[in-house]
């Protein structure tokens, strides 16, 4: 048997692995230091989850524990009633015409994000911007698409460079590319785009006959009116864009797993509905989401359960604040947080990012990510998140402020 | 942007989506008969979940509520008390050696099924028994590596028939193939394969430089001794297969959605091992089970949980016996339902198997699922599952013996 040979052209390990085992390499040499680690690292919550979802977990557990009520095997593409829910207010509510049918439930939007190319031919040009969220890299280089890996990134990927100088918004492609990945608010460096800044994405993708994969993982942290919630509040993005969303960062789910993508009917290649094909491939090789986790996701949209999310969101917002304020008080250049739970920095001195992250570590034992795992263009920059206690967070910012004023 | 051309070559639904598509429709038409419909059709249990799971999720959803107890991301590859149990379990127990290193817990044994093609070229030649569960076959034909549509089945399946002449054993092929999917006990046929029935097939591999795809999702129906609940169980299966476990059929979780994959580090091509490549693939494109399904999942061998699950086993048991006595009385030929909760039987007077689904569902008010369905071989054939109520399996039996006794 052959195996497919693309692994062997990828790292071994997936970024946010390899940082987890450098900080438990750390702690074990560092016994004395190991309880004072903070990790603003990895995107991960640590808020509990809304006592809405708790309530309807305990209900759903309990309907699954009786023959009259019991629940087998989920629709494969989400339970009716999330799927409602989902419409009604993430969509229509906001002036968005969709139909549950264009709705797809799943364990998540890592797990989408990465399955999708399934239903694209390998022989398709992929841009994606520099830094950028991991999965969308390795996950092209797993199925060959991106090429082979050179000094200046994989050979058939196109890079679109986001820093300081074109203020972290990608230029548009001045050649043909047929996948476009799109991360606003983004990961890693925080920052939003306005529907005026996403126009012109949409007509090229129109004009050039191009899909846009757009990740809002973070829209729930959306502040500046005018920052489009959806890539469909954009005109004309229903023929060229499938969105994914996720219910990790704006509920806590990331220990739960619940996320959903949006293919429109309208979005067609050779004639042919990208929808059912996305249909086809979660029908054959995807089961659906534990029944429990759906009517979890459906208490998210209750008007009790939005009143507690949104309470928690505006926790880790103030962290943001504290991290981007605190950090620039004594002297960092800091972006981001206004719409995202990410502080996005240039690291002090021209620092290498991984070096940053050493220093952090070692010295003020703060877990961050170097700006180089997301990709070359992420070099000379760090990512520190939001999702850590209130407490936790001014520690760390404390630690770096004190660091850095000798 | 260019599609998948090999999603246009596949039938457009699933054939289970089919099946249920044909019931909505026929409710539809005849509705004073809806609520007669009894379906014993898709393998979906209709037990509720064991006592200890229950309350495994209970307290687990309320370690959600609390930050100090809360858990986010959980481990890629599942947490390490589920993996743990599952080793002590379901391997050590059997006199199975392996780490918890080579256990991967998943969504479900379909996903993994499904997703594992993404670790091999598509030029690799597979082999599946006729009938077969559809998911290996159409994962295929999505993939590229089936080949074409022709009139004998996909160009470049090797296809193994598994009917009564051959008492539903593939024959090994006389060809190289690279990638062979086995179940045992067997979906559709019902069919158990001995320890020594298995041998050749592991020799085969070995010899080959193939790979054998185990799904044992249905071991806990074993009655029959000396039946391998688990291919590892075989001497030589730790250098050529995978395994495939659930914990939908074993322990009611279709709704719950919790399997998992064993890739022993033995098992190497090019001297890669392709449990490194399974991790890199769950760590890139899936983020883990739910903290509370994992619960749930462990739940499943304490003590009690045990003794409930082996409680529920028995009851389908209970109906796989009534089904396949009922119908031998009245005169079909029947098979399996010993170490399976299917029975497999051949179609009275050579009736075509989509005919006798329509003669089922429309005279009797009974769903099962048409042999064809499974593959050219299981024309002729026709597949009842014994996961419904008692009352209703009597019920269906009782119809089906009363038409035929006239």
């Amino acid at each position: 048997m052959q195996i497919n040979k693309n692994f062997q052209k990828i790292e071994s390990s997936y970024l946010f692995s390899g940082i987890a085992k450098k900080v438990r390499e750390y702690k074990a040499a560092n016994p004395d230091k190991a309880n004072s680690v903070i990790s603003l690292g990895i995107g991960d919550v640590t808020r509990p989850l809304a006592p809405a979802c708790i309530e309807a977990m305990h209900k759903a557990a309990d309907e699954m524990a009786n023959a009259e009520t019991f629940r087998g095997y989920p629709p494969e593409y989400g339970q009716d009633f999330l799927l409602e829910a989902i419409l009604q207010n993430d969509y229509l509510a906001r002036g968005i015409a969709l139909d549950k049918s264009e709705i797809f439930v799943s364990d998540g939007a890592k797990s989408d994000c990465g399955n999708i190319g399934d239903i694209f031919s390998n022989d398709n040009v992929v841009a994606v911007c520099d830094p950028v969220y991991p999965v969308y890299v390795d996950t092209n280089v797993m199925s060959g698409r991106a090429g082979d890996k050179t000094e200046n990134g994989w050979s058939n990927i196109v890079y679109m460079p986001c820093t300081a100088e074109n203020g972290f918004l990608p230029q548009i492609p001045d050649c043909h590319v047929d996948i476009i990945y799109l991360c606003f608010p983004n990961n890693p460096t925080g920052m939003a785009a306005t529907k005026e800044q996403l126009k012109p994405w949409v007509d090229y993708a129109n004009r050039e006959g191009a899909v846009i994969l757009f990740d809002s993982a973070y829209e729930a942290f959306i502040t500046t009116p005018g920052v489009p919630h959806s890539i469909y509040e954009v005109e004309g993005a229903k023929t060229c864009a499938i969105e994914f969303r996720s219910f990790s960062k704006t509920a806590g789910f990331t220990g739960v797993r619940c996320g959903y993508t949006v293919v429109p009917h309208d979005l067609k290649a050779d004639g042919v509905e990208l929808n059912a094909m996305w249909a086809r491939r979660q029908a054959t090789k995807f089961n659906g989401v534990s029944y429990i986790t759906q009517r979890a996701a459906e208490a998210c949209y209750s008007s009790q359960g939005k009143q507690q999310i949104r309470e928690t969101i505006a926790y880790y917002q103030r962290n943001a604040k504290t991290i981007y304020e605190g950090l620039k008080a004594c002297g960092f250049t800091v972006y981001g947080a206004v719409d995202s739970p990410y502080v996005w920095l240039k690291t002090p001195n021209g620092m290498g990012s991984w070096e940053f992250f050493d220093l952090l570590l070692e010295k003020m034992q703060v877990v961050g990510t170097p700006g180089e795992g997301f990709g070359p263009s992420g070099e000379g920059y760090f990512r520190l998140t939001a999702f850590g206690s209130a407490e936790n967070t001014e520690k760390a910012v404390e630690r770096i402020k004190a660091y850095f004023a000798k």
